[in-house]
């Protein structure tokens, strides 16, 4: 008799869509707890959802997961339902978002185009489907809705994928990329310590890196020295540490310093580690 | 017995003072189910909390909603609660806040100054009537107690309300306001798209516009040519649009820009739109 | 029967972060009623944090309380809990963010560190210690678990404090802190009305004051003239009053402005009143 969980991650920002869109689905699903993930996702920015979602909804009870970064809004992109093995439903455009997510809750076992009309709104608009389609279409399915309700089943294989930066060995290091700056700025890259130990050597804390960003970029390729470290305040104030982030991938921060900012980098920066 | 329903909105930021707010409530009303609308109104804006109001309230349930954008807290301006014709009950300063929400839920039934003490923090201050008046009057009512238990009724025509731009056929254009600025930079505009149709013509999409921003401000009046479109993705990225937004009044945007950190307008700049 | 209540506050800003630890939370606890206080305390600010918290929670239900502002995370620094005289339990590092808000609920009955391995997640990153420890230890209270199985007793007196600034009659005046800047910009001191008022004489509405910010910063020290104010509105647009804020304190802003960023100053800065 537990509440149905609906979870929620867009690029809307302070502004009242968030709230609306969780009083469409309240009004409908008026037992749902709604959690929101971030509304500050950085606007039009696919990948950061998609990054911010994998990393989140794991650590969840399975439910319903409405994501909405949708720069394709009103547009020929598909509203989309993907059903995981894990048993959750996925609810949003489809264009990237929702795939990655879907492969850490064990994979699609089903996906559906979302074409049912009495789990709409009466009116849709052509810009704001997160409250005319995404939410009314979760709230359906907290309260017990069949999944195949929502719409016609679709080749998962037809679903806009992201192509995932991937961590190469070469010449005795690895080419990582960084794929997401938080909000402290740390820099969390592309691969896991596994990969660095097997291209470059061991990680035992002290063991001190070669870190070079970037190819081109505004600033030209920058470089510099950090030792592998296990935890922050292991590193004198302000200085930058390889470590494994708590999802158990490859990262770099300066301790209780802003990384990002002080390199001006972004995700998408190359990022090459070597032993020093 | 579904929970009772409470909105919350709010320029007190990110500090701790919404969630005071909301433990008053809770401590009252522990089952109530409070949706922050937002509580980053920009500081001191009444217009931009009324404008985020109105949209916002009428996806909402019925219920209370509790709005607080008050410089004059403390001062003569009075606390005021607000019946709509629809049911729900708004509670906030009287300064222009909530009347044009009220509009929006069929209209004011009756309006009632907040006056019992009971129904208020044992000591209040001078400076936080969110937490000592208007939260505890909130929670009290979400629990059932009557709303004429508020305060002794008064006039509606007493309330003080904001005047609220139009948008003025002249000329074969139209004569708008921008009345608000969304987290996306899009400009949200008085008027409707008949309102534009009936003073200059067509809105078949690609018929073209003249938009015409401000009149002498910092910039000077700045102009520049856009399409009517559905949706932000027919138009080529970063690219100007009018279009109708998600709750039926005219916008102008950059598709997946900031038209308004591009153009440096702001709430209330004079927004004059031909046909090109 | 109504639901258990855990309040939350964190520097984690507005990643995913927070959100996981609510999922991790609602897995255990999936009635509990978990408010967010902050997810923006500056990051690393404890002492901000201990300051937020400490005004916030006296205002909500008997609870647990989690507050992560954790530089030294996966360090030697203890987790620990502590039992309230209140009725309260406060999880979190012990770095001195959880002493104050304890003397505010009544004072420290018990403080215990966080060793019970079933009451963490399975695996305990290094770096994540509110979603590995805190978040479990927390919704294990909040279903019911009794404190003492949180981990061994310590002597309340090893806890880390933060050492906090007085207020201190010198010279017919009063020298105070700056101890917190709010989203407002308003500047929060150390002491209270009466500490101004046995060093300076009386309030009353109007009474002159000479303000004298820092010794020898960036700005050297500034110094102003503002008087004695009940409320904001008494003053005029963008001037200066002295206050007692809504917690009793001493307060400095400007009507309808932001004085720290006019100012310049931040949490630390010397201020000293006396007489105009």
């Amino acid at each position: 008799m537990s509440r149905p969980f609906i979870s929620f991650l867009t690029d809307f920002g302070p502004d009242s869509a968030a709230a609306i869109c969780r009083g469409v689905m309240l009004s409908i699903a008026p037992n749902a707890n709604i959690v929101d993930i971030s509304h500050s996702v950085k606007k039009y920015a696919i990948r950061d959802g998609a990054y911010l979602l994998t990393l989140a909804v794991p650590w969840f009870p399975v439910g319903v997961h409405v994501a909405v970064v949708d720069p394709g809004v009103g547009t020929a992109r598909r509203p989309i339902g993907i059903k995981t093995r894990r048993g959750d439903v996925l609810i949003g455009p489809d264009n990237g978002l929702l795939v990655a997510v879907a492969e850490a809750l064990g994979g699609i076992d089903e996906a559906r185009v979302l074409e049912n009309r009495e789990w709409m709104l009466e009116v849709t608009s052509s810009t704001f489907h997160g409250r005319d389609i995404f939410s009314p279409m979760a709230a359906n399915l907290a309260i017990g809705g069949k999944f195949k309700k929502v719409g016609p089943a679709v080749d998962p294989a037809t679903l806009v994928t992201l192509e995932s930066p991937a961590a190469v060995a070469r010449d005795g290091g690895l080419d990582s990329t960084l794929l997401y700056v938080d909000s402290f700025g740390n820099l969390r890259l592309a691969g896991a310590p596994a990969d660095l130990a097997s291209a470059a050597g061991g990680l035992e804390p002290g063991n001190r890196f070669v870190v070079e960003f970037g190819q081109s970029g505004d600033r030209g390729p920058q470089s510099e020295l950090a030792p592998w470290a296990r935890t922050f305040g292991e590193i004198e104030f302000g200085k930058p540490l390889l470590y494994e982030d708590s999802f158990g991938h490859l990262a770099y921060a300066d301790n209780q310093g802003n990384v990002a900012a002080r390199l001006g980098v972004g995700a998408g920066t190359l990022v090459r580690i070597r032993p020093a």
